[in-house]
């Protein structure tokens, strides 16, 4: 069946079904209504974050199922809450779809962003649909952070040390070898262990790869950077899959992004582990006073820093 | 120039620099980190509603400027906030957009948001900029509103007053003519004062067309509804301009859209000018026990309700 046999209003009905049945903590106010509502904590900022998803970029109907596509799409939603340490309390969809997509592939992608927003706290609290030439996912989430606690781009200092939250390159090697089956899970755990225990000086999470958000905390804190490549976190067997790929390791290390995994500094002596649960944090490098070190990068030329829309 | 000349991080900036000579209330944290923050006041709600804006859907660069375009898509964004009686805090924008888009183009429409942003009181926060072969605007507004007295389209009870805020039909009117200028104003002064005076039994904005969100509140309240096609407000010269067009003037005040009105029941005698300022409130039927009557209608057949996606 394709959406303009469903009608609009068909689509927004399975819709609400489909999120009634997997919500978890329940918004003020859900779908249904000019706005939903939601209703922080006291002394609480409310965080938001928007995130698009669009059919031939972010996603391929060719190498991935619906649901796989719709988990990720929020992974790396919420992994930006999971950057400032703040904790979902739920988010929007605005879905454009053309009229002949397939009813069964956008409900595949909501039931993936529905199942892992209930996993994650963050219930679809409304959202919006509309015609269009592509089909696209554009998320909003909402987060909750301590007032005035939460961690930003802008705190790193020269000494600091340089972590990353876990291992780098799975995502973009599964999109290189065109069989994408894993979906990365965000630090929210990570986040506000950090944001607790005033760990960390400095937080962003690695979207367009290690080396342009490097470039972003790094330009917000106004500090550079140097990095031992060797030390980079990378999956089990990565560099003989990347032969057989026939990639190179080192480039999908610094520049493959979609991993949902944090990159952080913090002044304090190594983490502990158990100051930091859900994930493994790997010290990679440390914080100077400008430009940017790769100690045993790639080769010669340094890669480009990641990807870009434009 | 087009985008792919200016490049993903060198339209954000502009976008950033365009943001930052706008703006009007400040947020805890704008644009720049992973995630905006918003301290909504004590003992308030926080109202969010997306919308998106798509080129050759709702815009159309034929038939009206970037800017224009820009202030319409927040407007009817803004609409939402209204008809929950919230007051705007802010947005965000989640921009899709061809490589090949005109930067000039792509810019106007920002202004555009960003202009009467500053009006309304809600800076950009953040967003997100992708690439897609369709031009997009999804736009995420934030609001905030006094606890549990958010208005809903759920309160009206038969025998309640059915009001609508101002004319409808020129929006829709200017886009059968091919040219639109006029950018309607969101209601928000209005939906405050209802939330205020405790005035409304149930309120929607008109965004689909009259008789498709008044199908919309009369099916969460319960309800039904009996309209006096004669008594709907018009823009003055009304029927003629739609005679010159060729188009049936009954059919486009009952099913035109984005006109950014109000519709709102209430239990008591018709509001006075002074308890509705940014407004004024005409009554156009009843509220009944179920079905919907239309008194004068435009003809035999009862027209579309209005716009569907799908």
């Amino acid at each position: 069946m394709e959406l303009q046999d469903l009608g609009e209003f068909g689509l927004i009905a399975r819709i609400r079904a489909a999120a009634l049945r997997s919500q978890g903590r329940a918004p003020v106010l859900g779908i249904g209504d000019d706005a939903a509502l939601i209703r922080p904590r006291a002394r609480h900022d409310v965080a938001i974050s928007c995130d698009a998803f669009v059919e031939g970029v972010h996603f391929d109907f060719d190498h991935e199922s619906p649901f796989i596509a719709g988990r990720r799409a929020l992974a790396a939603a919420l992994s930006d809450l999971a950057a400032m340490g703040a904790t979902p309390i739920g988010l929007t969809l605005s879905l454009s779809a053309p009229p002949r997509a397939e009813v069964a592939r956008v409900m595949g992608l909501v039931r993936g962003l529905l199942a892992d927003g209930a996993r994650y706290g963050s219930p679809l609290l409304g959202g919006n649909v509309a015609r269009s030439s592509s089909l696209e996912l554009h998320l909003s989430v909402l987060g909750e952070v301590p007032r005035g606690r939460a961690l930003r781009r802008s705190g790193a200092r020269p000494g600091d040390r340089l972590f990353v939250s876990g291992p780098l390159g799975r995502s973009a090697l599964q999109r290189k070898r065109g069989r994408v089956t894993h979906v990365p899970e965000p630090r929210l755990v990570l986040g506000r262990s950090l944001l607790r225990t005033n760990r960390a000086s400095a937080c962003i999470d690695i979207s367009d790869g290690l080396l342009a958000d490097l470039g972003h905390l790094c330009e917000a804190s106004g500090v550079g950077a140097r990095i031992d490549v060797g030390a980079l976190p990378r999956p089990r067997g990565f560099a003989a899959a990347c032969r057989r790929a026939g990639v190179d390791a080192g480039e999908l290390l610094l520049t493959g992004g979609e991993d949902c995994e944090l990159l952080f500094t913090a002044r304090a002596a190594p983490l502990a582990r158990q100051s930091a649960p859900g994930a493994c944090p790997t010290e990679i490098g440390i914080v100077t006073e400008a430009g940017l070190e790769l100690l045993g990068g790639p080769g010669r030329r340094p890669p480009r820093p990641g990807w870009r829309h434009f």
